[in-house]
């Protein structure tokens, strides 16, 4: 059993950097706060005994030695990184509860077959960054790094340069390691398992996501002296897009959901009727062919719309990823956890994405899951229990010892 | 007759401070682009044998005497400030179209009886700090003036602030001047004078407006992981609230117009469902109960939409003015100026709003107004052509020597 308090302990003091204003955390990927955050884990992993490995994308991999100089490491891990409102617990449970198994392993004396080395993946949120996942996703092979490099955010800033200015950038070649595994533990950021009444979810597949970058042309006008008939307003159609995007996710009940988080609107001036909106709508399913609807839907809905109002409107992918269903082995390897200590359990469809879809990819991965109240993330309110933190880190420690092999 | 080249001329040069990115101009109020053209048009007032007085919001007047001292000043003038897409005509023609008519009246070496001064009005456009044609609006006692100052821009930057950044702040108390009368020449930004083939709009009413600031209070919280109907989307509940301000506006067709220029959301994540959105709604009428049932509707209908999505709804007014009837004896000195000209004209309504729509509380108020092409402005592809310029400061010429007496 892990150290509850230990590990509760220094989530506490993680989230003192780069805090929000409400309660939880704003340490979004290549800020200065993520810079300190890494350096307070990179600290805590080199008392633990470990040594720090850092590729050129900026993920960090801390590593306890096995016993058998071939064996490749059982990796264990998730993100540093968090939403301009996030909370305290996404991601870095994940990255926490990996360092907890290593200090509980020294605590106990335990060596294991497979080194074990925790993680700490770039920019997985997307949000300063479109693609969320990204680093993960050139460590799979997914993306190119250079196209990766090449991400700006809202500020026109290169994710390269921002991960250079903050001076995380190692020398190691991206996905170059070999895995024997790979296990992540999260919290959930739905309301099922707590509905439920269950300690742990079995994460036994993760739903897929689509990100689709709309851009609606109109034309800047005034807003006083341009008649009704004569309007082209973007703002409008993009109202008319917005709402659209919800008939189409609620048209797949249950199993589908839509909705556009980011949306800039320009010139942004009260008197001027906008004459170009940019925002991105976020469809996801574990459906593949229910995704491919939904985007398909939204271009050919969307364009009629345009048509109807005289825009132009213009879609361009910029992230998403196809349902996952994760390893049989790794997946049973968490069950037989949660059984093994008594934890209530249940398997779970994952609602978001997570680095662990993409490491998929290349190594037998699976994930663990615990509650968060009111299903609530990237919300600054975002709060777990220490008891669900305890029992998920618990459940992460066996499956990852019992893969890792004593 | 004024100098349809030297006018043209100053407005061309005018319009190099502060390009745009399209042709037109990003010069908006209290910038050091700003300050620019503030200093620019104080050098060609002085080099006209102007004196220049300034008042404590930043208000210019360049005075040219007249020949009895008993008399007010008949004022002339509009705003050198532009939206952030603006054109090159829009507020300076009125300004350097002022500055014509004492070059003129120069050459030609006709004194007036009464002084005539030039005014650039500070921060008429109301894009950075709401409400528009704020300090024409103090100068008439419309606004207090603490008030006025305190406003912020998207930055949170006070505009009292800016004002003294930027070094334009006088010594003169505000709205301490008499006024014999005031003239603003402006592009109609609107086509109805093009289409109806007229050189000249002979302003009679300006319609009013009301600007309400709605903000919707959703719940920030994950796009992939939270379920459907727990959903409190604050940018669905924008969207359908602009869609009641499209169809509220087209009710009281051909009368009413309504649009949000302004759209602010929170967190502004791609993988956050909006928790707050802000956005600033434009209605305007000709008739003042069209506007107060645009304004109690969108109330209603706003709080409705809220109700049934489980969304907070607020609403503020952050600037209006009931629909102005100009003072008929300005009006037909307009009318009559322009029917000695020989040029066609026409009565009209003005569709935007204007400093003269302030000026008209304290002083015998009238506006001439000039084409512009397809009815553009707030875009930097707003165009109006030399012979429309000459023709509207022609008028503007001889409305103000008749007021002014030879
Ligand atoms: N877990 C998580 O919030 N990841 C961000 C990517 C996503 O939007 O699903
Ligand atoms: N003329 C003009 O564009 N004024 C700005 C105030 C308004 O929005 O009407």
């Amino acid at each position: 059993r892990i150290d509850g308090d230990r590990l509760w302990d220094s989530l506490m003091e993680m989230a003192r950097i780069g805090p929000g204003v409400a309660g939880g955390n704003n340490r979004q990927t290549l800020t200065d706060a993520d810079a300190e955050g890494r350096a307070l884990f990179q600290g805590w992993c080199e008392a633990a005994g470990c040594t720090m490995g850092l590729d050129t994308m900026g993920n960090m991999f801390a590593t306890r030695p096995g016993t058998d100089p071939e064996a490749h490491p059982v990796y264990v891990g998730s993100h540093l990184d968090t939403q301009p409102t996030g909370g305290k617990y996404d991601g870095v449970l994940g990255v926490l509860g990996g360092l907890e198994i290593i200090r509980t392993l020294n605590d106990l004396g335990i060596e294991t077959k497979h080194p074990i080395v925790v993680t700490n993946w770039t920019n997985e949120e997307g949000t300063r960054f479109a693609p969320a996942m990204l680093s993960s996703g050139v460590f799979a092979g997914v993306h190119q790094q250079d196209w990766a490099e090449d991400r700006t955010d809202a500020k026109g800033l290169r994710f390269g340069d921002e991960l250079d200015r903050i001076g995380w950038r190692g020398e190691e070649p991206v996905g170059a390691r070999k895995m024997h595994a790979f296990f992540e533990l999260h919290i959930e950021q739905g309301p099922i398992l707590e509905a439920e009444g269950k300690q742990i979810g079995v994460v036994t597949h993760g739903q897929g996501l689509s990100w689709t970058q709309v851009t609606i042309i109109g034309k800047d006008s005034h807003t006083g002296s341009t008649p009704m008939p004569m309007r082209r307003n973007a703002g409008l159609g993009m109202a008319r897009v917005l709402e659209k995007v919800d008939e189409i996710a609620w048209s797949h009940k249950p199993h589908a959901v839509g909705a556009a988080g980011h949306i800039d609107v320009y010139p942004n001036s009260r008197n001027v009727i906008p004459g170009k909106v940019v925002f991105t709508v976020d469809f996801r399913s574990p459906d593949l062919s229910v995704i491919q609807d939904m985007e398909a839907r939204l271009r050919s809905d969307g364009q009629k719309i345009a048509d109807d109002m005289g825009l132009e409107i213009a879609f361009e992918k910029v992230g998403g990823f196809d349902p996952v269903a994760f390893d049989e082995g790794c997946v049973a390897a968490v069950r037989a956890a949660a059984e093994r200590l008594g934890y209530s359990h249940m398997d779970i469809i994952s609602g978001a994405g997570h680095d662990a879809c993409w490491i998929n990819q290349v190594a037998p991965t699976a994930m663990v899951m615990c509650p968060c109240v009111d299903g609530l993330s990237h919300n600054e309110a975002e709060e777990i229990s220490r008891e669900w933190a305890t029992a998920g880190a618990d459940v992460l420690l066996h499956a990852v010892v019992e893969t890792a092999e004593i």
